[in-house]
């Protein structure tokens, strides 16, 4: 079947269900994405699996943030035993979690429950230089593909993808200034909580990073700007993308890589289903980007994967409609 | 401990919570809602009720709706072997259902999957006179009220609420004018799908049905106005609030009836989670006529309950945060 063909059976699917047409909203609208996305009349995201990818920014020795940059590590330990945001929302909906290392600053930092892929002891500071090598934006990049299509291996069938990192608002505002041309006064955000010293800092670096890779590539932003636990979640989307599974992405940072691995290539963000619009201002200019609309808007700034979790009760309601709900015929109901 | 120390409470141990402060925006406004209501800082919703109340409507003989009276019946019948979108979604999301008849025009309609408690085969038309007899009304009041609190006997610790009846919308819209003097205009809204004809129609017979009630009671108007569903949705709110019990309240059909329980006995509201924003355009009026925050805005405009099926999980979400997550002095975490 042409996906076109698919989308206009997927679309009478629903049509057929004993509920007045188009009364479920936007979950139709998602029950159809996902049914797209998959191939299929009849699409299945039981088995979702999270990734939180962890990280540290050299950007942190330029004052941008409010926390200091030891709570990525504090984090990490948090996710290990449990104690996070994430760990408790992805044990209310039945979420497989696996948190990812993907290159702190301390390096001899070791968990049991956290998988270690660091690529670096953090990145270089994206203020002063390139925040990575080539080879290691590659390999951040390669870890989180890999990652995502052993997932899917195992016989997960729906990604879910957020990250912890310490100064990576501002690396994502320096990726959507550059990427998008969108003034840094617009891409910063108070991210978890800056005040307006601390703002003014991030807009000045922003401004001058993004100018540096004006003219670059999404790949070349990717390395000069980015951090390891977003070109992570870069190649964890685009293993979706190839290999038809929906991802479900998180907020300002997530939905960043989203925008990443679009320009990187076109489509990629059809497999993306957007959790929800964050308090995180920019975050409304990369969905409208990404012609996204997102499912929930509850005011949520934590990252994680957080907000994705939190959003995915409501993907398997969608797909559990069309798949469970009775038709006009089946029912003996009148007006389908 | 006074609901004020409560309070203060519940406010501290979200805030000691390994995140920045708000940073899980409305879900912890909710989660510190459910302690308040429940009088605890370790609220439980994990055993949810729902309920949904189906009647038949006399003001149908006005042609105020693009389905056929019979649909009603029909729909119950689809409850009862699950295929509705309600079963659907209370089978995702752990919620125990009972469909219960409040009365529908076919008095032998029987299915034994479905509660019978039909108060008379339909009410009166609203258009001509009082939709329920003063007895009625408090039959069908007294069957909510009485089937939320066996419920909760039964160790349910959070109900939900929805409806199914034809021609429900006008009557609801008929109570919101009444109650509220919003013009008739602004209270009739395109239901499950009205022609500008069929609108037309509603709109006058909720003017002239409002007009003959602008004086009455909430009691009187609900009499007058209400159906056998909507009144024993007000009884199931009133007797969540008096056990101290959340209540999710769905769509618009829903929010009037916790705008009549509200009238009735002022405080009501605060035992209420609202939803979702429906695409009933009316229904926004009556949020903020309640100062609701509605947790969902998917466009939703089905009924039955579906928009609070939906909504559950960020409930129990939202209360898993509290009970669960670990604070920044358990944890390790620097910033607390």
């Amino acid at each position: 079947m042409t996906p076109s063909d698919l989308a206009t059976r997927l679309q009478q699917n629903i049509d057929q269900k004993t509920k007045p047409p188009g009364a479920l909203g936007q979950l139709e609208a998602l029950a159809k994405q996902i049914g797209l996305i998959q191939q299929t009349e009849t699409p299945d995201v039981s088995r979702p699996k999270a990734f939180v990818f962890g990280a540290d920014h050299g950007v942190c020795a330029e004052g941008v943030n409010p926390f200091p940059q030891v709570v990525t590590e504090q984090m990490l330990a948090n996710f290990a035993t449990g104690g996070a945001a994430m760990n408790v929302f992805c044990r209310t909906n039945g979420i497989d979690l696996t948190i990812v290392n993907m290159g702190i600053v301390n390096s001899d930092a070791r968990w049991p429950e956290v998988l270690h892929a660091a690529v670096a002891p953090g990145t270089a500071n994206l203020a002063k230089g390139a925040a990575m090598t080539a080879e290691q934006c590659e390999q951040a990049l390669s870890t989180g593909h890999q990652l995502a299509t052993e997932a899917f291996e195992a016989g997960h069938n729906l990604l879910i993808i957020g990250e912890m990192g310490i100064g990576n608002t501002t690396s994502a505002s320096a990726l959507l200034s550059a990427l998008t041309k969108l003034p840094p006064e617009q891409s910063v955000g108070p991210g978890t909580g800056a005040d307006s010293a601390t703002l003014d800092r991030k807009i000045t670096v922003v401004r001058q990073a993004a100018t540096r890779c004006a003219s670059h590539s999404a790949d070349q932003c990717l390395m000069e700007l980015g951090g390891f636990e977003i070109a992570a979640m870069v190649g964890a989307i685009q293993a979706s993308a190839e290999t038809h599974r929906p991802v479900l992405i998180d907020g300002f940072i997530a939905t960043i890589a989203a925008l990443v691995a679009e320009k990187r290539q076109p489509g990629t963000v059809e497999a993306c289903v957007f959790a929800h619009r964050s308090a995180e201002p920019a975050h409304r200019h990369v969905l409208d980007t990404l012609n996204a609309q997102p499912l929930l808007d509850l005011g949520l700034r934590l990252g994680e994967g957080s907000g994705a979790a939190l959003a995915y009760p409501l993907v398997k309601n969608a797909v559990a409609m069309l798949n469970e709900m009775a038709t006009f015929a089946d029912a003996g109901v009148s007006g389908g």
